[in-house]
């Protein structure tokens, strides 16, 4: 039963026609696509774009899974706290940020980490190209695993850079405790990124999994 | 250290000033926010904002982490393959769509899960507000988990809504597999949803893990 398509139509006569910008912003783009369904028929989508990407890296940005591990302490997770005027809101997110020119994701990963929180990590894994919001914009990312050693001098004391305009408050949250503090920043008002709660409900789901079967009561 | 900020700017000071909309199109709009930074510059930003949106039920849409359980099989995730047009492609991605109206968040899950795959689900979790791509977007959801009973008759069959405009063809993947299996479809070309990556990963590294230690090394 594992992907089979039990549908006479197939999904694979989808096909993209045109794009038309309806109006450019400084840094993003309203645009109407045009495609044709799985039979054929023309129909109209409407999506946002960064206006900022570099068409030679293809993602917009990385997203960085970072742990923080220090000799007998508990493995923590890097989170930043910051303003996000879309959302009117302070949020919680992972460390994130675009990929600036031809940079490669595992620099910028590297980059972010360091602009936002001070830390020098390096890189266990890169991801591929996902989507960060596929039914209204055509914005993408990688996921990259980080992890730095809390026992080396430099990553001994959290340094948020305040000369950057893009103000962050790194955290440092047991790994353990991730999703019960997220569920706590939630209740007081904070906005969560979707990504980092995704990530911290299947560690908890992992965590009481036995082989194959996993208590989503637990959840 | 955990949530210490040490940073003598505290990141309380950013506020709201206003919302002008550059473009309206059908279902997204682009806006211009003028906000004060953290030293209480004012600073503009932009955002893409679907106009779609109830303002009385807040987030835009749910996404549903749905387990699929039958006796003596293994335990399979649902997911939805689907052509986008604002990606070009075709996705990867959790069940996922719009709230309507004024439907409640576990009511709007069990429609989409419905509509979209045939299957009757059972509510076990609703979490709280996350953010879609809080950079570029005021675009918010909701993560849903359900648990669909396979040994039950109504869910001995998948059934995508082939009479509605948006196709979308159902897959369960073995939740063992379920990392292995987003990485076998990016490399075919899929865009994954960055949630589903995020989950799949954290349930890799919950699994490995003895209490607090994570073997990133393994991802």
């Amino acid at each position: 039963m594992n992907g089979v398509n039990m549908n006479s139509e197939p999904l694979t006569n989808c096909r993209f026609v045109k794009e038309e910008h309806i109006s450019n912003g400084d840094w993003l783009s309203l645009a109407k696509i045009t495609y044709l369904d799985q039979r054929g028929i023309p129909r109209v989508w409407e999506d946002a774009t960064r206006l900022t990407r570099n068409e030679d890296t293809a993602p917009d940005a990385v997203g960085i899974i970072a742990f923080y591990r220090r000799l007998l302490h508990y493995d923590c997770i890097i989170l930043v706290k910051q303003y996000r005027p879309a959302l009117k809101a302070y949020t919680i997110e992972m460390p994130a940020g675009p990929i600036e020119g031809n940079e490669a994701p595992d620099m910028a990963a590297v980059r972010e980490l360091k602009e936002a929180t001070g830390f020098v990590g390096v890189i266990k894994k890169i991801g591929p190209v996902l989507a960060m919001d596929p039914g209204a914009s055509n914005c993408s990312m990688r996921l990259v695993t980080v992890e730095v050693n809390g026992d080396e001098p430099e990553n001994w004391h959290l340094k948020s850079n305040v000369n950057n305009e893009r103000f962050r408050e790194p955290l440092l949250i047991p790994v353990s405790e991730l999703l019960d503090k997220l569920r706590a920043f939630a209740a007081a008002g904070f906005i969560i990124d979707s990504r980092i709660d995704a990530f911290a409900i299947g560690l908890v789901m992992g965590n009481h999994s036995r082989k194959t079967k996993i208590p989503t009561t637990l959840l």
